[in-house]
């Protein structure tokens, strides 16, 4: 990917402004992985903090079938409606091993695209889940910087992609589809304890009634769990992102949890305590990125290995001479 | 814990020549925290890695009151009588939390316990499982050395520690009781799969009937799981630790998994692997914890801690100025 590198002052009027062409280039530059683009990305995302955070960060998880594209188009498209300006980023847990973005297409969200309040940013192809996941970070507060006030971030439900977006987000969104509390068993608990939001999606024509009987199911579950939010209780509920029943009371839901967790204090609390999980992340994964990229370590490294799995060298000693080197290096 | 700083050679011969206390003292010197004794520590290990490598390392995982104890107890001493050399070994992921540790009771192996050719080590008080686990490793490096050619590694079934156990042993058993089958579900589909053992234990008077049914569910359910080891399948069985009942059996299955997995390659294939594994986990731990240890880290990082939640610095900026420091000193 070619990043044309302007001033800086460039870079951060055009955020300020909303020119989307330059927006797209400032996130690029954040998920330059070359060291030339660092430098400048750090002095980029310092001038912009002080204009970030207003925004609320909502994660959409849901299995693939469970309608999310369909869901982001029309909640989104709906809350542009109400005079406010909507950003979309995907986490995509598979792209790193499929090489491409499964979910990152625009074409996926046909209404959102065709507006000038809307900001689609497809996933970032390649690239580990925590690579990314960082990233995306990073890309929320250009986005606040450039007026963004709702920022949805989507993700597969695969792996540790929820729990990752959870850290990230204020408001965690589980789609799923009637039918889906039968196996409510299947269901990671830990999933379920994370989630703001049931949303039982597909809520029309005939799914109607078992849609409803769905939603039932979840907020009996519900019921027995902690809430993921200190002032909120996780909610159940149905809609049809194709018609768009349901989808005005979501809206609304979404201001009464501002409001109330803003109110209880958790809100801004959450934020800090994520900020501050965001540098010991950070920290931990960069320093065992420096430690396998360090050109004098990835040599010895490959030689201990073949004496370690050999038996010829005991593990903490190999261990204790690669550390010795590199920290002196 | 003071440990009496004796000559290296002294160390080594005294673990060579199966003396227990001495045996002891060693292993309490690798699981020290003190700088001065890593040096010796690592000296010791390098030293006695010839002679290491020779034994069947068996883990054995349960909830409390599958009666892991007193299967120990019995297995390991038929074990003992058919002319072999024991130890057990602790690893207990609640230690951290209680202060103290609940496995570690030489009183709970009574049999065992009496036996010259046995090795009771309770599981070390305090520390993280991650760190406890590495000493297992390395404490099992010093029984092997010793001529102990079984050694058992005993967890409560709890969090990662069966992951943690599995990563280092041979052969890995999950204790279970009579009519747990009915609730197979709630076993985790994951622990199915690193297991080479599902033993129902406490066969005996009027549970035999529910533990043969308990062992045909689990032998059904083993049936579709891809096994744990290759050449190997994963066996159901039943016996009472109480009367002795099926403990031969559970011997000679152990000597013919020994059989059939060296022949196949696999015992050889996988030792490598834990051993670079094993190298990974210690690398990255220890890069870590020197990291946070640091001392003009620990005082910068609390002050650029508030400063990001505060929201008054990048959280990129900041990770980045103290990895710079880091890596300078």
């Amino acid at each position: 990917m070619v990043i044309e590198i302007m001033e800086i002052h460039e870079l951060i009027e055009g955020v300020r402004r909303n020119n989307r062409s330059i927006i797209g280039q400032a996130i690029s530059l954040v998920e330059s992985q070359a060291e030339k683009h660092r430098t400048l990305a750090g002095q980029l995302l310092q001038e912009i903090l002080p204009h970030s955070g207003n925004s609320l960060r909502i994660g959409i998880s849901g299995m693939p079938g469970a309608g999310k594209s369909t869901l982001i188009d029309t909640l989104g498209s709906y809350i542009i409606e109400q005079g406010h300006k909507l950003a979309v980023l995907a986490i995509d847990p598979s792209s790193g091993f499929s090489g491409g973005s499964i979910l990152g297409d625009k074409t996926r969200m046909e209404k959102l695209s065709r507006s000038e309040h809307s900001f689609i940013r497809p996933s970032p192809a390649g690239g580990t889940l925590g690579g990314v996941a960082r990233k995306t970070r990073e890309a929320m507060l250009i986005l606040e910087a450039a007026g963004y006030d709702f920022i949805i971030v989507e993700t597969v439900g695969v792996g540790q992609s929820e729990y990752t977006v959870r850290s990230m987000v204020d408001f965690f969104m589980l789609l799923q589809i009637p039918g889906s509390g039968d196996e409510l068993q299947g269901i990671k608990r830990g999933i379920m304890e994370i989630t703001d939001l049931v949303l039982i999606n597909k809520a029309d024509g005939e799914r109607k009634g078992l849609a409803e009987k769905t939603r039932q199911d979840f907020a009996m579950a519900v019921h027995y769990l902690q809430p993921a939010s200190a002032g909120w209780s996780t909610k159940a509920a149905t809609c049809s992102a194709l018609t768009g029943e349901g989808i005005p009371a979501i809206y609304e839901m979404l201001n009464n949890f501002r409001e109330q967790v803003t109110a209880s204090g958790f809100f801004e609390e959450r934020r800090r305590l994520q900020r501050k999980d965001w540098l010991h992340n950070l920290l931990e994964s960069e320093l065992l990125l420096r430690f396998y990229r360090n050109e004098l370590i990835a040599g010895k490294l490959a030689q201990f290995e073949q004496a370690v799995c050999e038996g010829q060298m005991e593990v903490s000693e190999a261990a204790e001479s690669l550390l010795r080197d590199f920290l002196k290096s």
